[in-house]
């Protein structure tokens, strides 16, 4: 394994997870995982660029970037590359209305979206949103459609809370898919698209970053 | 296409699905499929054994059984092979301890079935029951095991009601399969086990049935 300098030489940018890299969410706020304050401190320090890319959908990037701010984290919103505002780019391109099958406190970043007479349903991590109603609504719009859209944001399995393990978007859209005889698109990572919009936002190329 | 009395010759007997073909479920009981309530009578006029074979797992098969009777239909509780006593048989034999998320109307057909301490979860159509707590309970479950075991009852789609197109059980299992990364047996339709457990309770082989 070649030394860390070595493995740094022309790096000019880092890009960071979140959820369970800097802190565990959960009830109050979440928990730091040890280190990663100071971790963050240093890395902007040291000159090199440094961008936050999340999965994280149940959140608007506002109530995510307070909640770290919170916790010691030196955060901006416009520091952070989430699934939301890729999505809207994509729904605003594509002529999309969607169904929104999402967390109450994700909404908010769909404001400019037009929503009505939905033509494609957006899912993302809704948490309690996951109702047995909310899932046979997203369905039966889906059914209804002659070309059926089902974007997702993210496809996480699951993830760690404070209180212990959690059920993430992935398993609740290959319910829709299955249901529906479909296949979702998925915006976040590991899409590449998702992570070269985080690298434009940063300024940097892929072999640049770390 | 051969004619019909060609293609009964040998007939013994004959296997009828329920949902979807004699009725539509629904609020207050459901609807008859028009013609079906007579079918049934005359196929049973006619000396044919008849076996009512379901995937039914949201109801009790007595429940399911007053409700066709209330439209009805001539039918009783041993004409029905479900997967709920099918599951558990299997239950008993391999020493499995359920973890159930099935829906209130059919807990009763697993009265008999030790739930404590689990090492399996059983996952039906549990309706409204599939809220974001139940799944993430039934998830914690099979996560906290060191060989998860799901059995599904049916991997049904979606089915219809009166009022419209309701998701199944098999997109909440694709669910759970994906988050945990396994893989769940099923009991019911289309597996071959069910169906010979249906013609063995009919007394009649396969190239006599219908």
């Amino acid at each position: 394994m070649a030394a860390w300098g070595e493995r740094l030489a022309g790096v000019r940018g880092v890009l960071l997870d979140i959820s369970g890299v800097l802190y565990d969410s959960g009830e109050g706020g979440g928990k730091v995982i040890a280190g990663s304050v100071e971790a963050v401190a240093r890395l902007k320090r040291s000159g090199l660029k440094v961008r936050f890319c999340t999965n994280e959908s149940q959140k608007s990037r506002r109530l995510l970037v307070g909640e770290l701010r919170h916790l010691g984290f030196d955060v901006s919103e416009s520091e952070v590359t989430a699934p939301p505002p890729a999505t809207c780019r994509i729904l605003k391109e594509r002529g999309l209305r969607p169904h929104l099958l999402v967390h109450d406190d994700v909404r908010s970043e769909f404001d400019e979206i037009d929503t009505s007479n939905p033509n494609c349903v957006v899912i993302a991590d809704a948490g309690e949103g996951f109702s047995y109603q909310n899932m046979n609504e997203a369905f039966q719009v889906l059914m209804g459609l002659e070309n059926p859209v089902l974007m997702s944001l993210g496809m996480g399995r699951y993830y760690k809370v404070t209180s212990g393990l959690m059920l993430d978007v992935g398993g609740y859209t290959k319910a829709l898919e299955y249901a529906c005889g479909i296949q979702a698109e998925v915006v976040g990572k590991p899409s590449p698209e998702f992570f070269k919009s985080a690298l434009w936002e940063m300024g940097v190329e892929a072999r640049q970053v770390y």
